[in-house]
């Protein structure tokens, strides 16, 4: 078009799409490019500021390896990443959240009632409960993995001094959908903020914390898969996360207990519990695989 | 926020800004995370949606080098950079459009009527006009600063067969703010498409071509620097630029002429005019420094 202006880009825009585009892809493009241009328009984007914006994003490519992914981490910070597991959220489920970037796979399996906390300095906690449909049967089987940091609120892929696999497992919910474990209590840690998502952080005043969590994938065939984290309901960042992955049903307590007689048999870790530990109950939901 | 819900997650990241942010800084973050937020809730985008976006920044950022940033070709075919460029344009002034990212430091001053096309193979085009101030007052000794493809399509820094400086040059405009010079008509040419954008382009059915161009800088003590470039009027692609640069003031006639006599003696390139030649008349306004 000739004669594009501030009012015409859009529909120019979207004119420029073939007929062959895919129509989500169209729609995505619709919604994007009307997003983008109403931003410039209404903030009078300067030249400077789209130039800052396209350093950073620069910086992010540069700082971006295998390892890290600065344009995970702005999205994170941003609410996206959140807010993409709330929209894909099922009400009838477990909240989903976000799976982050230190899950691997090849966790090995864990026997039910098995100890993942090892020789892993810090509380016992002593986890159990249950996998079920949305009116409350179990689904038995049920495939459950965990990841976590350590005590020093790091994974086992951030630091060489842990071993390759540590605080990371695969259980199978018994007949009753029950599941039980005991593992060590994870730590609140920060997300990278020596690149450009820490530019943003420190421009706006915000801190690199996220309070302590467990990760959950929880599935079972018939069933859509859920990504998943609980907090302790004592964590100091819970209401402050950084990447705003706190939901209210995924809040357990950990509660203090010294009655080892409390901890049944099947808990290969009872004979070496300390006192005192801490115990948690949560149960997942997950919704049918063919939910809309 | 221990609850942060779709509705509640924009509010709850503008939160999170300390007392100390700028006051800009949060007017951008307010509108850029209510922007984000709601594309991603009215599209219901999906995991793999959003992973594919990752994808696409990530590729991005490992192509961008010193001479390609694909982070700034985003922004040109999504329309954002000539958008930028139309709402810090003034209504008064000669419309400005994309710098690109083919203008270097360092071009050859060249005088009134000098020739810059010299070796180059193609078509001569005489070129004059004058810079003004809103009001049709010449502005004496404004400074001009041009670039422009050779025959080929290419810049002088993206082809090693030209001369370093080739088809750059510096003007200074005369007491009544003129300007003339001789060149080689330019050429269309394609943005690249063998990276992320070109994966856009392609999924679009969109063709990667510009308008043939020249580039111009244009600034005066008092008066707010133009950025912009114009085009010929029967240019193929003048109704579909990639980037979506052409504004209806910014297209000129090349003018075929036979007649060598109708060119001023001034013009250093009057005795080897080709014929036929080109000539083209354009002028620029200014607008003033203070201006709102």
């Amino acid at each position: 078009m000739r004669n594009v202006t501030t009012e015409t880009l859009t529909q120019t825009f979207l004119d420029y799409c073939g007929p062959d585009t895919s129509p989500r892809l169209r729609f995505l493009l619709e919604h994007l490019s009307n997003h983008l241009h109403t931003f410039v328009r209404e903030t009078g984007l300067t030249h400077d500021e789209w130039r800052k914006a396209i350093e950073l994003l620069t910086k992010a490519g540069e700082i971006t390896d295998d390892e890290r992914n600065e344009f995970v981490l702005f999205s994170d910070v941003l609410g996206v990443s959140s807010l993409v597991d709330m929209v894909n959220s099922r009400p009838e489920a477990t909240s989903s959240s976000v799976l982050g970037p230190f899950h691997i796979l090849g966790a090995p399996d864990l026997a039910f009632g098995g100890d993942l906390k090892q020789d892993n300095e810090g509380a016992t906690v002593v986890v159990r409960g249950a996998v079920r449909d949305p009116v409350g049967n179990p689904i038995s089987g049920a495939e459950i993995e965990i990841w976590q940091t350590a005590d020093n609120g790091l994974y086992s892929n951030q630091d060489p001094g842990q071993p390759e696999y540590n605080l990371r497992a695969r259980l199978q919910a018994s007949h009753n959908g029950g599941y039980a474990f005991t593992t060590v209590r994870p730590a609140p840690y920060t997300v990278p903020d020596d690149g450009p998502v820490g530019e943003l952080l420190h421009a706006t005043g915000r801190h690199p914390w996220r309070p302590s969590h467990l990760h959950f994938i929880v599935m079972a065939p018939g069933y859509r898969t859920l990504v998943t984290e609980v907090f302790p309901s004592d964590d100091p960042y819970l209401d402050q996360d950084a990447v705003f992955g706190v939901r209210s049903d995924l809040i357990m307590d950990y509660v203090e207990q010294t009655d080892h007689d409390l901890v049944p048999d099947e808990f290969e870790a009872k004979s070496k519990l300390t006192s005192p530990y801490y115990s948690v109950d949560f149960d997942f939901v997950l919704s049918a695989e063919t939910a809309e």
